[in-house]
């Protein structure tokens, strides 16, 4: 179906299945999405990111703006305030997150039934030794 | 812009968020990809996936099979022969997967320069303290 990156030890698929791993890290995902509805705050994507530490959040926030993914706007106000968007880069990338999202929602009853399906059949599995 | 995964409580939400964990984790993006491709043996998708261990391909493809995402067939013969392919399910998501691949493929330059630009950046702010 030709979406899968190349097994092949050419430069350009070594670096593209690198970059996948960064945007497809699930705090990266949470994050661009949570930028792709507006500027942000530190602690108002830390409210929004249910479950990231503050540690995890400073790391992804560095990789996502050293990767021109996301803008970091420091203003020379007191207390000092610092502003994250998605670049205009950041903002191709809303399309595949969000469609993942929309995925999510859409697929949430069938994902239950056939996880109750695996259970039993797992269980009757274990019935049987 | 629509594709945040709303921060409220409720359970829709919640759970869309933990499907979104589960097929944004990297190993996951890389054997659905894989998969898109063809049918595959446990072998073969070892190989396939760079860098993935055995135990963590065997962790990755009983949650995709659980989740209704991969279905995995076993054949009577000697020695065993185990089929893992995308099933109806899996098939939809090949389209942000595979639209996130080509994305990364896309964006290699730009994301080398915006590395180069915030690594030069750094390096001069280091220099001045």
């Amino acid at each position: 179906m030709g979406v899968t990156v190349p097994a092949g030890h050419t430069r350009a698929a070594c670096r593209a299945r690198e970059i996948l791993d960064r945007v497809g890290d699930k705090w990266s995902l949470h994050v661009i999405s949570q930028l792709g509805e507006d500027t942000k705050r530190f602690t108002e994507l830390k409210r929004g990111v249910d479950g990231i530490s503050q540690r995890m959040l400073t790391v992804t926030l560095r990789e996502l703006e050293r990767d021109g993914i996301v803008s970091r706007t420091v203003y020379a106000v007191m207390p000092p305030r610092v502003d994250y968007a998605l670049t205009p880069m950041g903002h191709t990338l809303l399309e595949f997150v969000g469609g993942l999202v929309t995925w999510a929602e859409g697929h949430l009853d069938e994902i239950d039934a056939a996880r109750a399906d695996y259970d039993t059949r797992a269980e009757k599995a274990t019935a049987f030794h």
